[in-house]
């Protein structure tokens, strides 16, 4: 491959036509990284519950993040997603809290942007939790892990 | 500072209640960096118009996001901004396009998650209309650079 | 059926993973009642042109709302209604308004949250149009009435 | 108060013209009930953790609707809301979940609409993550409770 | 004036950075004509019951428009507007239908674009609900009539 | 055809019921006209950078909302658009910006309303950038210019 497909012949930016493609089903993982200082992390770490309503409110909204992507991204074409995950995992000794997203649908085109918006949108909902106590974080290491499904088959990172 | 501001004492998420707090005016940058492979890199670079349009769908989508935060991130408030701006540059000998936010606005509450939703969803624009020629492209370093205004004053990173 | 659904082992709140699900025609059915004083009942009763627009506009709202459903509540996957419909019935002597909606579509998963979320959008804003005369309405029975279609097929009240 | 305010004197619905208003601290507190069967309130019950993510995604669900009424509500100005609280609490002997929120800003306009939008998005997400336990659940009771601030003063049901 | 207040100097779209602005009473009105064939008009004409539904929903949804201006239009502020009027009026004998909008708020920033939203959304509507009579309606006219407010004072077509 | 598809035998609002609808691929054309003065015209002309970033603007905004029509437009089914084109044309001889837009899907109804959204949105968002040099701007002439598939197959205007 060897242009953008976004991209038409004079420059402009284009929505690929998938009108004529097969519906498969399809698969998608990304995952992201938020660095944080050792007070937030020992926040994170006190208590279930604690952890649980910022990990809960960074799943619900990672989520509801993957349902907006066509409307976030200019070139995204609408889906019908059959299925979003967001695990979110504190890794105390690396100073950090990992986040991991699985997208699915039957459909005409793939969903590794539905799983790197849902990854992003926990990332920042996981920041703005914790930006009283540490303003100074990170959201690193944002990527497709793996993809499954259409003409390209399996795809991994 | 010790506690997260948006998680009660019993460990509920909750919305800063910012209605007693003083109209400032209040600035943020945030940034974030995306690497990309050579061909990328050098699709990018080749002819202005093809840049054109990259970066400015980029640009847009980022202005565009901005205003999405409150909607995006479930304990973030409604806010009037007065002033979004996305800037990208291809750093080309680092293999990778450096995004810079700023937002403003005259209110009660700070706008770094606004600054960091732009730089974020400008970085996703970016990747979905390049991962046809790279799908391992990677989202690094989004992080706010400096905040003003408000009772906390001028914060840098 | 013994277990949310909603919720994984690890009680960690979770959309449910539809792909392998058949297409089958769905449909649903929902109502609920708005309860006012009798000077709101009255101004509705009186003209056909103020009961025209109030009713419209709860109409509209329902329909507009029952298309919103997935970017309302969390865990509900988008879907592709196909039929949304939202009537309204003064019942003057039981001091009154009843809501009754109804979704269809073809799909993987059922349209109940739709029709409820109509229903409930629906007397919101029937709601909001009275309140100047009556602000201590209550909105009531808001609930299924029927569902078809799926793998479950046919339940009612 | 005689007329309904959101309809013009030739019947046509009306948004209010509130540009003259003077800007006032204003806060409303609304209520809703949701009643399901005995298998669904002990499975709540069991566990904290999962009652966390059940009433978790109910309280996000509530705050982020109460950001979208006037989307949702055709006649509701658009507010910037300063706070919005959810809280649910299981009355297991009552065979219910009650929900209580409440909205405030410095604004023009009251928030009785953004405090029943809440309970009310509320409401419907707990009957999603409950439904395939006891798809009879009703809500039930939904109405102002409390509003304070602007020309009308204290209002309480 | 002599330059795009929206394009940079090196040719960027840009938000205009309104943060220093005064807030004054602004107001802005627009208008827009549907034209349509006989068939289409009679059908309008028949009966206010019609009418009534096709104008209010056309009403609605534009006044729902004029709220969505910043979400449309890239570079729009978010605003708070105090009142969105939509008026639709047949004349027949022209084989039209003339809409006019209004908007007003206290704020930063004019209101054109949202009373052109309007009337774009109103008119929309309309030949969504009748174009299945005639598919061939045509959207003329739209544009301002005046403005109030700001620096620039009064400005009138 | 005899009678509005939308407006039932009582008067009401209503969404056509789609559900037993065949899939077929679908296709619309729509075009509008953004007339304006000379000032406006000549700096649109000058510099390819300054028309890049106006146009690529309009592009993005109207590719953004065609996929927001069921949103705006109440009695529209949500739709999975294959393919959303905006082109745009500076006539200057006839002191006017041309746009034309092409929807496409694989589905039961048709998409000459997203393909007129589309064109809608763009001249808004071109109205927005230029009307600091030109605020008597108009935009005219917006119409479907061909449809094809489902049941009534090929209309052009």
């Amino acid at each position: 491959m060897s242009e953008f497909s976004h991209i038409s012949s004079n420059g402009e930016a284009n929505m690929v036509d998938v009108t004529g493609k097969a519906v498969t089903t399809r698969e998608a993982l990304a995952e992201a990284f938020v660095y944080m200082n050792e007070e937030a992390i020992s926040l994170i770490q006190r208590g279930d519950h604690h952890k649980g309503d910022i990990f809960a409110a960074a799943r619900i909204a990672g989520i509801q993040g993957a349902k907006k992507t066509a409307d976030l991204i200019p070139l995204c074409h609408p889906l019908m997603l059959t299925k979003v995950a967001v695990d979110l995992e504190l890794q105390a000794a690396e100073g950090r809290v990992r986040i991991e997203t699985r997208c699915k649908l039957d459909g005409k085109t793939g969903v590794e942007m539905e799983a790197l918006t849902a990854a992003s949108v926990a990332s920042l909902t996981l920041f703005d939790m914790c930006k009283a106590v540490d303003p100074g974080m990170r959201i690193e290491g944002l990527r497709v892990l793996k993809k499954t499904g259409g003409k390209t088959g399996l795809w991994s990172a």
